[in-house]
């Protein structure tokens, strides 16, 4: 970390500084050359916020040089982290394909979709049990008995299952039953869940929040990843901006920048990110063209029926067809699908 | 809500979609005109996403008439509700202030900070025993030791307190304990912990997520009140936009725009919108200027020394300074504070 | 348009608004159900702004359901648009790449960067002769004389020019020896120069404002084509938002979005979008793959010597290779590059 | 500027980019620590842009220090600048309000509005005769003889005149005309209009582009100024946010954060910023007390008749009416109006 003093800044003050930093442990390299003082600070500064530092009136600029993430920062892990999701790879060389309902509805649906997702190639099958709707008035998802139809959907399809959780109060149940635990946008920030989360040892899928920075979304990771628990892999969903075509707008530069900074797998759900179903191949095919890890895509049997986003859901014979595209362009930049 | 379809839609389309609303209790005004079928739907519409019935292609859009709340809404209860909040009054012709520090550090630093801002004519005190933080190594709140010198400092001052609450494992300590309990920008969408504290009958303190839209911040409102709580404050404290020289953008078209949707009060924080203390003051005047009820502000009485947020800090004496400009303007437009 | 009266607005109101529409030749269907009146406004509603007409306050929302476009609008030419550039023709099966230097510098740096893209198989050439600084002491481009090193480029190479204007004063010379006129994202809404342009009848690329809305791009080519010019490209080039990583946030679902609203092409620009050179081949991977017409890449033989933009710039090798890969995802949506 | 070398950069990269600053004239020092060497850059460095040096791979991060901008800087010039606008000055004690419609219409009409507001307390007089329109179908404005209507206007009041230039082609006759002349939002980044206008020495009213930032916002005043006019006059008028109530986002902040880094006047729009005429009392006021230096509205006699913007525009009764309310924030703050 960088201090700038201001050019006036009377020496008392930047000792000052110095003194209460060296009091924490840091070492500081000083520099006083033509400009005004500049302040290095050498150490962990991952437990330092720049906002707090700036407190001082005499300081200009507060620069980080060190990315505030440990575990999670790829300089200090340089290869792809990959994890196991009941026996499926997330992370290296193959692309994995998590597909099914955005909610539970009924045990003919979620095994329908689940037996046809498979058919078309997926790896993982997904599902809403508890459902974070804007409106109190919005179906809510099926809760504890749509966990159980997802079980049976696995038990029938042998795919691994992805669910998201809302409240650590059902944390047991999920550690139990579910193969890849699902934190949404809404509660990438909810660091007492985070917490909880990092004290298991599951698999964790975290969505970047409606507007979160990648910066901000690793460090939600790095929760997770400070209580213990490294196997976290991120969600980019889209991000809000003023476009108001589409839900969100699908951030795939995103992708990039978490797999620069960070060695946790990254995977894109381009359903949620354009709200717009026609629009889910063609963004899908640009993920895997991007470099993402997977995909989570929302399959429906019956769109039209669906209880809740069935505007976003491909039909099965639409996905099994993208599925063949996703396969060609996954060959030509060097990964599997 | 209205229903437009597209010019060339089959008749068998939009009688399937009238069919489909007519058996959710729905009525239909249909229009056929020049141009294409109009579907005006009758009746509790704050139950259908427009999202969700998107998924016909033969529906060209989907307009909402009625705004999607109810409890929350101004149409229904067009007065201004007016919240008790220990014997405190938020919502009437007296604007209310609310001051403290970011975070409860120490017994002297608690209490010190209570009786200034007392003198200096606050109305209710804040002080964080969770924090929120970005980062899982930067201090997290002193916790429950926390809560209970923010007793100590209302005993001491008889002013009601107002503490963040962050997992709703403490909330009955909570509800004994805590005059206005927050909620977190991070959590406005935390569905769960609003459900709970829609069971208490506690005055709640909902901060506007990061980036929520006016409509989704009433939303979270009408959850706690969909549970039969309706003692909820809104508050609008920045949102995130392109800007980088403030941490976030005060919206204060929010408040006039929050007030006339719905009859719930709505206070104004500036010292997290600007993260800028020397910025405080201008952004409370122009706050109590455009008709908020009341303001939370951040004041510490040594900024420097301050484990969180000391740089949007106030310092006592400003402060005090600020409360008789804020008297004044409140006066010019017709309210007393 | 659709207008929607207020449940309790009074009859005159909504005659005096019919009265108004009905003056000015549209036609009414007026619908009065249970709920309030609906007036479904027909005919051309391109010259009605739905702001404007809100000003009666018994209006409750204001609906446009036509898009307000007509000579860029898909709806009136369901077939793609090819726009010949100097012989290339751009919007059909074979996608176009545009590639070369921000700025034109020297004799040498321009004609060595054309051979060496044109080797690698780029279809035509960009360099930036009158540059769109931020900064009034930045390099501001060559000017005039880069317009001739950019006509020696093309003698040499046979590949059609791309650059930018900044002025109307210079159209002419433009029109006469530029293949392809680029209106920067800065100039989107400088109407006065699109008008301009409309009155000539050479390819414009038509660059996305910063934040610009799809639809805000699709007008300002309206204003290009009602002039009688309907020799338009758009391009992408990121949108600004709240995330810091990138210069701007690739908005590939912009490209559906335009695709699905126009008929004219629409390339994409990854070196601007990302500001980052190592970002370029995954996102231009991406675009390839989610649709676009063509792409413009930033080439430049030494970037760390370039004038302006060199951190976005590729050098001659590696957009060689990248050209490889764009070929076989391009081949496996059944577009040819 | 401050330069950070990555920890692992050789040094010979190290003194190339060394060489090449010194080279054109700076000076660095260089310090050395048990961390990454870091290169502070003294001198004059406006001319350099940090995105154009981190071309460099081993380069960690850019910094500046300093301000980009040197002639609206208010390091090198403390005291608020005060414009001279016919006679009237902004940037005093003094907050001066400019009224009148968003479009010229009639004689009548903007003869009528002048006299109204003129009584009302307004110290200048706004009307477009050349509107930037979304649509090319949309009433363009009057044009010239709009513009010899304001003349009239003035000519009756002796109210000096504001009106907006599109384009430089008309910039003599505005020169000679109009009092302040006023680029709008979208051509805020129109280099080859603001380096005209800056070669006159008439004042320029600088609208806020939809997604400027501050920073950018200045330096286009610094566009003027460097060719010699520094009468230039900044208006905040709404950015652009996700929220869709508000047609833009007034962001008061910016008027706090222009006034600290610039000595020019900031005044404020708060009538395009919300596009709601019933928020504007609200916002104007709240504008007054956050500190700007006037205030821009729009006042019409009949606004459901006004060719443009009539939804954001106040009758005369209102915003005489609102006059005295400003007038009464002014004195509390310690100003006039």
């Amino acid at each position: 970390m960088i201090i700038v003093m201001k050019p006036n800044a009377p020496i008392e003050e930047r000792n000052k500084i110095i003194a209460g930093l060296e009091a924490k442990g840091f070492k500081i390299d000083l520099s006083t050359g033509n400009q005004a003082a500049i302040l290095g600070v050498v150490g962990d500064t991952s437990t330092l916020n720049p906002h707090d530092i700036m407190v001082n009136d005499w300081i200009e600029k507060v620069l980080r040089v060190q990315e505030p993430f440990k575990r999670a920062n790829r300089a200090f892990h340089p290869d792809d982290s990959v994890i196991d999701v009941g026996g499926v790879k997330i992370g290296g060389r193959q692309m994995q394909v998590i597909a099914g309902p955005c909610s539970v509805e009924t045990r003919e649906q979620i095994i329908g979709v689940a037996k046809s997702v498979k058919m078309a190639g997926a790896h993982l099958m997904r599902g809403g049990a508890f459902k974070p709707r804007t409106s109190p008035y919005s179906f809510q998802g099926m809760g504890m008995p749509g966990l159980e139809l997802l079980k049976e959907a696995r038990a029938e399809t042998g795919l691994p299952i992805v669910t998201e959780i809302m409240s650590a109060d059902v944390l047991d149940k999920f550690v139990e039953d579910v193969d890849l635990i699902q934190v949404g946008a809404r509660n990438m920030q909810n660091y007492s869940l985070l917490k909880e989360l990092g004290r298991t040892n599951k698999p964790i899928l975290l969505k970047r929040g409606l507007a979160a920075t990648v910066q901000e979304w690793i460090m939600s990771a790095e929760y997770i990843m400070a209580e213990g628990n490294t196997n976290v892999i991120l969600c980019e969903r889209g991000i809000r901006t003023y476009e108001t075509y589409t839900r969100n707008t699908l951030d795939l530069s995103a992708v990039c920048a978490a797999k620069k900074l960070s060695h946790l797998p990254v995977i894109v759900d381009p359903s949620h990110a354009a709200g717009l179903w026609w629009m889910v191949p063609a963004l899908a095919k640009a993920a895997v063209a991007v470099g993402a890890d997977g995909l989570i895509i929302e399959v429906h049997n019956d769109p039209e029926k669906a209880l809740c986003d069935g505007a976003q859901s491909l039909k099965p014979e639409r996905f099994a067809e993208l599925m063949g595209e996703l396969k060609g362009i996954a060959r030509i930049i060097g990964r599997d699908l």
